[in-house]
C-alpha cells in the first residue's frame, strides 16, 4: 500500500505542476486535476469573467489538447504502476464473492492522502479486544468498496446550504430525492408498504424512535406552554427482551410526556406507546404487538430497522401506523446517521415533523443526499432503472452489485461459523434457526439475525458479559435488555477480520 | 440554461456510448465517464479480478489512448458550446466583486442533471411573499459558487460507514479533521480560545445547546433511574430579548432536569443556567452574563453563533466554559446542520456527549467532512498553508476567495441599504450603528448583525409582524423574543432578490 502511495503521488505532482491547484486538497486530487485543467488557462487568460472566454476559439482548441496530454501521460503513468504492483485487498478475507476493483484501490489511496477521514475502530490483531457491543455495519464496507461511482456523492460547496428542502412538503426538511428513493427501495423490496405514507426523516432512528414518542404522547402540543400540567406521562412498553436503548432514550430527559414502563407483556394499564422490533433486536424473533390498540388507548410504534432480505425472509409487506427504518441496518452506513418513518396519519407526521425541528432544525442534507444515493444503487441492482429515458439510455454496462445477495451469503456464513464455534465450545447456546418463504427473493430462507443472542449455559457464569470480557470480547449485557445476564448480545456486523477472531476464541472456551 | 443543459446531455450521450455507465446518474457524470472508462474495458476482459490486469501492456495503453479520444470530443464539445451560449449569473445581482465562474456553471449543469438536491425556498418575484422568519443563510451561496474545488467534497460509497470516528476521544463520533479544522479556524479569526478546550460536535448548534442544558442540570447523570426525582428542575434563562428557540427547546420535552424560566434580568434564585447569546440573535447587541455565577450556584453557556468579522469586530478572544458554534452562521451551511461547542471541562464535554449518544448516536459524518472541508477553505483564504508538506507543495494558484471580505462588504452594503429603505418609509426605527476595533482585520469595523431588529413606530400598529404580513414580508414577532410586538426580527442573510424586493417593499410602506 505505502509503494502504491508513492505511486499515486508521483502522478499528483505532476498534475500538479502542469494545472496548479491550491487550497485544501480535495478527495480526488487526481479528478480534480482533470476538472481545472481546462478552466484554469481561461482564468489566467481572463479571471473570474466569462465574457473573454468567446473572444477566440484557439485558445479553448489548445486547452482541449493540453488537458488531453495530461490525461495520457497521468493514464499511462497510472497503468504501468498498476501494472508494477499488486496489493492485496484488505479486511475481506472470506470469499463472497467479491475482491477489490483497481477502481477502489485507486480512490482509497487518493483519499487517503488528502483529508482524512475516520476509518472506525482501529484495526485487530489476535490479541485484541474484540468489541461487539454496538452493533457496528462495518460487514458492509467490503460491499461498497466494489460500487465505486454508483454510490460516490459529490458535494460541491454551494450544494444545499438552505435549512428548507420542500417547503410544501410535511417534512419540510426532507430531500425530494430521498423521499423518492426510500419509496422506490421499499417497493422493489416489497417489505413496507409506501403509498398513503408520508416519509419523515431523521438523524439516525434513534431521533425518529424520540420524535414518535413526542407525537403519540397526549398535550406534546401544548408543552411549550409550561411544565406543570397535571397529566402523568405515557407508559413505553416493549416486550422483553427489548432493545437496551428504549429505556435510556425515554427517560434521559425525564419528560413529563413519557416515561419507560418496562415488559409490554405484564404491562397493565389502558394508556400506553407499545414498541414492536421486528426482527427484534437482541433475539432476532419476528415480533407483533402483544397489547390490544383497537380496545384500549394504546399506540404502536413498529422499528423494522432489521426487517430487509439479508437478515429474515420478507414475509409480508408492513403496513403499520408508524414504521421506523434506518440506513445503518439496512445498507450499512451508520456514520451517515439517516433515518426514516413511514407515517399513516398527517397530524402524527406533523408532530414528528414538529420534534425534529425543535431537537435539530431538520436533518443533514448531505447525509440525505449520500442516503439517497446509496438506496438508489441498492435498488439498481435489482431493478434496472424503471425510469429510463432517452438522456439516461445506454448500452449494456455491467450489472451493479446487489446488497441483499452479498449480505445474505455473509450472514449465512457467519451463522454457520458462530454455530459451529458454539458447538466446538460446549459451553454457549443460541436460538434455533427459523426459516420461512420470502417473498423478495422467491425462495424459503433462514432467518440470520443482525445480533446473536447467546446464553452461556456453564453453571458457574452467572454473568455472561463479564465473563467474556474476561476473554478480551466485548458483549452487552442481557440484563441491559430486560432479561437474563446469562445472555448476550453479539453484534454479527462486524468486519471480517473481528469476527473471526470473535469466533475462534469462542470455539476455543470451556 | 436549458440549451446549456441539452448540449451537456449530448456530451454525455457520447460518453455513455462508448464508455458505458449505470446505475444511477452520478453527479458528476462527465468525470465519471472519465474514471470509468479506464477500468471498464479491463473488466470486460475480466471482471472483478486483479490478476488478469497483469497479463500484458497492450490492452492498457489502447484504453489510455481511447480515453484521451473520448476526452478530446468531449472538451471540444463543451469548449463549442460555451462558445455559442452564456447563461447570466442566477440570485448575484449586486456588484459585490464576484461573478459566477465558468467552472461554477458547469458544475451546476453537470449536477442538475443528475441526482437533483434540493435549492431551498422557491425563487421569488417582485409578487412574492418574502420569507424572512427564519435566519437561513442563503446571501453565502454566491461566495461558495466561486471557490469551485476547493470546498467540493467527493465522498466514496465505503467511507466513514462505522458510528466510530475516534474512540480515544472523549467525543468518540467526532471526526478528527473536523476537530482540526475548527482549531485551526478559530486561531486564524482569534475570536475563541481553543487551547485546553474539548471540541464537541452536534446536529447543529440546537442539538449542543439541549446538550449543554443536560449537562448543566443536576442528577442528569442518574436520570435513567427514573422519573420521580425530587430534584426541582433547574431554572434556564437569558435577558430579553432572547433568542426565540431559547424557550421552546428547553421546555418541549417538559424535561424534569431544566426548565425556562424567563429574562435574567429579572430573575430571582440561586440555582441557574444563564444563556448569553453575542452578538445576541435577535437585536445583535454584544452581551455578557448578567448574573454573577461567582457568588451563586449558576452556570453559563455562550452561544457565539454571531461572533464572526462579517457581523462584528472581533474585540478579544472568548474563553468562556462552554461556548457554541455553528456553520449555519460562520459559513452559510445550515443544510449541513453542522454545530460545535468548544468546553473547557471534561465531566461536562462527557455529558454533553453522552447527550448526543442517547439523541442521535453521533452526527453525520458526511456534514462533518463537509464541514472541516467549508472551514479548511475558509482558513485558506487567509493563512496560506501553514501545515505544507512536500505532497501538497504546488506552484502559484490563485488566492482562494476570502469569506469574511465577502460577508462584510455584503453585510454593510444590505445594512446601508436596509437603513435607508427605513428613513424613506418613515415608520420603522433600527438600533443604532456601533462599531470597534477588529484584532482580526486590524481595523475599526461597523456590527452588521445577522438579523435587523425593526421596530415598527406608527402608532397604531400594534403588531409589527402583522402589519408586515399585510404586506407580503414574514418575520418574527418581538412577542417571541420576550419582548414588544412592535419589534420584529427580520433576517439579513437570505438570497439578493429575496432582500432587494424586501427592502424596495419596506421603503413604500408608510
Amino acid at each position: 500500500m505505502a509503494a502504491l502511495r508513492g505511486g499515486t503521488r508521483a502522478v499528483e505532482g505532476r498534475f500538479q505542476a502542469n494545472g496548479g491547484g491550491g487550497g485544501m486538497a480535495p478527495s480526488s486530487r487526481l479528478l480534480a486535476a482533470h476538472r481545472e485543467a481546462k478552466p484554469r488557462s481561461n482564468h489566467s487568460a481572463a479571471p473570474w469573467k466569462l465574457p473573454r472566454r468567446r473572444a477566440g476559439t484557439m485558445p479553448l482548441w489548445r486547452v482541449a489538447v493540453f488537458a488531453s496530454v495530461a490525461l495520457n501521460v497521468a493514464t499511462l503513468a497510472l497503468l504501468l504502476h498498476h501494472y508494477a504492483t499488486s496489493p492485496p485487498p484488505p479486511h475481506n478475507h472470506h470469499d463472497t464473492g467479491l475482491t477489490l476493483s483497481s477502481d477502489a484501490v485507486h480512490r482509497r489511496a487518493r483519499t487517503a492522502s488528502s483529508m482524512a477521514p475516520s476509518t472506525g475502530k482501529p484495526a485487530v490483531t489476535p490479541d485484541s479486544v474484540i468489541n461487539l457491543d454496538h452493533g457496528d455495519p462495518t460487514m458492509f464496507e467490503a460491499f461498497w468498496r466494489e460500487t465505486g461511482d454508483a454510490a460516490e456523492l459529490v458535494i460541491p460547496g454551494w450544494q444545499t446550504m438552505s435549512y428548507f428542502s420542500d417547503v410544501t412538503n410535511v417534512c419540510w426538511f426532507l430531500e425530494p430525492e430521498l423521499d423518492r428513493q426510500v419509496r422506490r427501495l421499499h417497493r422493489v423490496v416489497g417489505n413496507a408498504a409506501v403509498d398513503g405514507y408520508h416519509v419523515l426523516v431523521g438523524t439516525g432512528s434513534t431521533q425518529l424512535f424520540m420524535a414518535a414518542l413526542y407525537a403519540l404522547a397526549p398535550d406534546s402540543s401544548s408543552s411549550a406552554a409550561g411544565g406543570d400540567a397535571g397529566d402523568e406521562p405515557i407508559s413505553v412498553v416493549s416486550t422483553a427482551p427489548y432493545y437496551s436503548s428504549y429505556p435510556a432514550v425515554t427517560d434521559f430527559l425525564r419528560s413529563g410526556l413519557f416515561r419507560w414502563a418496562g415488559d409490554a407483556d405484564t404491562f397493565k394499564g389502558d394508556s400506553y406507546i407499545e414498541l414492536v422490533c421486528s426482527p427484534n433486536n437482541p433475539d432476532g424473533t419476528i415480533r407483533e404487538a402483544v397489547l390490544d390498540s383497537k380496545t384500549s388507548n394504546g399506540k404502536t410504534v413498529h422499528d423494522l430497522a432489521y426487517y430487509w432480505p439479508q437478515y429474515t425472509p420478507i414475509t409480508k409487506r408492513a403496513a403499520h401506523d408508524i414504521m421506523l427504518f434506518t440506513v445503518s441496518k439496512s445498507t450499512g452506513h451508520a456514520g451517515t446517521r439517516i433515518g426514516w418513518a413511514l407515517v399513516k396519519d398527517r397530524a402524527i407526521a406533523r408532530k414528528m415533523t414538529k420534534f425534529v425541528e425543535l431537537n435539530t432544525i431538520g436533518v443533514s442534507k448531505d447525509s440525505q443526499m449520500r442516503a439517497a444515493k446509496v438506496l438508489a444503487a441498492v435498488s439498481d441492482g435489482y431493478e434496472r432503472r424503471p425510469e429510463q429515458t432517452k438522456e439516461t439510455m445506454t448500452t449494456h454496462p455491467p450489472p451493479p452489485p446487489r446488497l441483499f445477495d452479498f449480505g445474505r451469503r455473509k450472514m449465512v456464513e457467519r451463522w454457520s461459523m458462530l454455530r459451529a464455534a458454539a458447538a466446538a465450545s460446549g459451553i454457549f447456546s443460541l436460538p434455533e434457526e427459523t426459516s420461512g418463504f420470502c417473498n423478495f427473493t422467491k425462495e424459503t430462507a433462514a432467518t440470520n439475525p443482525a445480533f446473536a443472542w447467546l446464553r452461556c449455559d456453564r453453571e458457574d457464569v452467572e454473568d455472561c458479559a463479564g465473563f467474556l470480557r474476561g476473554h478480551k470480547i466485548l458483549t452487552r449485557s442481557g440484563a441491559q435488555f430486560g432479561a437474563d445476564a446469562r445472555y448476550v448480545r453479539v453484534s454479527m456486523l462486524d468486519r471480517d477480520d473481528a469476527f473471526d477472531i470473535f469466533v475462534n476464541r469462542l470455539s476455543s472456551l470451556k
